[in-house]
């Protein structure tokens, strides 16, 4: 039998693991072209809170009573494709389930052991791919420049400081708690990290940012964003990729607009899978630099796929430290 | 004598007429190089807002006791420069006053009758090179596109509508008041315009945009930039130009930032005064259109310095009909 999670109805406010269930159903045949892969990882990432709000989203959402969306990791356990044989590992996006059958033309395989398969998921995967695109295409980060990035020691987050280090800008991240500050500063290489939970976060963030701010990837929006608008420099560029501090909330009431405007400030909303065609050259640069260890990555590994809805949980709530991921062999 | 308006104190919140005050000076002596100029007429914007206003802003402010600033158009009287003869009509920005001693390199001459020389000061000036700058280099709109401006009626958001019908785009003003709309539709040929002041605005909103939003040039701010922002279609476009209703009162809470994330919107703040090597360019551009009856402009004039007061005040309550002059002469 087959293990898949599904979602049992759409959360308003705050998902608790109870909007999803484990269930078990036949095991998958595939088809003429098709692969039946066993995953060996599942992805959880915060875009999955807006595929199964009742608010309108950016993609198709999951409907009570369907599997939830995610990528994975596996190894192909059965072929009809030339193109894949077992023994393969490959990515896909199969969703919360242990097995899967997925058209041949739907999986990247997995080669080389320069990076494990699991970093596919997240450092040379959709989060990596999203931090290059969103640092690299709006924010254009020059030498010299201040960056800023929230949630900075996760999945997008730490790569996007790590490459805005790599250009030579001063980088300060916003994370939540001391140690993950700790580990964006002395791991990641990051100038300075400021605690969001601290109670001194205006002042500290002041003394993080004696220059201002030149580009701000946004991760996080609500008080955290309104607080970051009046620091913004003159012809500052910012990328909104998330606003997960309101996904479980009504949305926050922001009082800085102002700032955009006098200081011409663009800020620009994007979603990584706009720019298909771009993934993998940039995947290819982030392996290179990945496995020569000039980016570091960190993940937070949940065993079990019937613990993955508790894990989701706690990732909406920060509890995660760096990307979040399900082992589901053992 | 000379006559000059200055500023009394910095308003918080609403200016009233008494923030300003007439005062006689002696008469300007221009000094080689300078010409003497008889102001003929004086632009009253909105940005003149910022420039009095405690809070920090795109330019230095007018301090307390200072001339207050502004665009003007006049007659030379006396040349100190081979540039410029007794008799030629000048535009420069020599502030709230009826005479003014001028470096002759900071005056334009007003050559030709193809179009009023008070036009220099608004559909040809400073507030039509805005429209230009924000619609064509920001929102860049597209024949098909639907595009919104607010403040329809006034110097910026009526070149706004009417370039963007040039382009091919369905337009859709909102102003204040039927007389507006009747105005933007009518006279310049919009495709609708919402009355903001009506009760039923958010439904006129809905019926006038079946099609969403795709360019947006946002002069207005606070609950009405909320509306809209909802509004906007996938890859949209917003010129931030203005947030004039938020000028007198503490910042709107905004509560729609989300579509600017899963519509992947661009919003960019600008100020045309950042682009001074594009205006001869486009002022040209716009003065054969206006000779030619392509893009038509309304003013609405108050007589005498005294009443500038007044004007402005009225002004940023939305209260004039078209681009708000003061006739210095009689």
């Amino acid at each position: 039998m087959n293990q898949q999670i599904i979602l049992v109805e759409r959360p308003e406010g705050w998902v608790t693991p109870e909007h999803l269930k484990l269930i078990e159903t036949p095991m998958p045949i595939p088809g003429d072209g098709e692969i039946l892969v066993r995953n060996h990882w599942l992805s959880l990432d915060p875009y999955m809170r807006s595929r199964i709000s009742a608010a309108k989203s950016y993609a198709q959402g999951v409907e009570p009573g369907q599997l939830m969306v995610g990528g994975t990791v596996g190894e192909v356990i059965e072929s009809h494709s030339d193109r894949f044989k077992p023994g393969d590992m490959v990515l896909a996006a199969t969703g919360w389930q242990l097995f899967a059958a997925v058209p041949a033309k739907q999986a990247l395989k997995i080669e080389g052991d320069d990076v494990p398969p699991s970093a596919y998921l997240g450092v040379i995967g959709m989060p990596g791919i999203t931090a290059w695109t969103g640092l690299m295409t709006i924010c254009e980060p020059k030498a010299g420049e201040t960056v800023v990035v929230d949630a900075a020691s996760g999945a997008v987050g730490s790569v996007v400081g790590q490459l805005a280090k790599s250009v030579g800008c001063r980088v300060v991240g916003i994370a939540g708690g001391p140690a993950k500050c700790d580990f964006v500063v002395k791991e990641l290489g990051f100038d300075a990290c400021v605690d969001h939970k601290d109670p001194a976060f205006e002042q500290l963030l002041d003394d993080a940012l004696p220059k201002g701010i030149d580009c701000l990837f946004e991760n996080v929006g609500g008080a955290i964003f309104e607080s970051l608008l009046p620091r913004m420099n003159v012809f500052a560029r910012i990328a909104l990729c998330g606003m997960v501090s309101e996904f479980n909330r009504p949305p926050h009431a922001h009082h800085t607009l102002r700032s955009i405007l006098i200081n011409r400030i663009k800020l620009q909303g994007f979603i990584v899978s706009d720019h298909m065609q771009t993934w993998p050259d940039i995947r290819q640069a982030l392996r290179q630099r990945v496995a020569a260890g000039e980016i570091k990555f960190r993940e937070s590994v949940t065993v079990g796929l019937e613990n993955a809805p508790a894990a989701f949980v706690g990732m909406l709530k920060g509890e995660n430290f760096g990307k979040q991921l399900v082992k589901l062999i053992d």
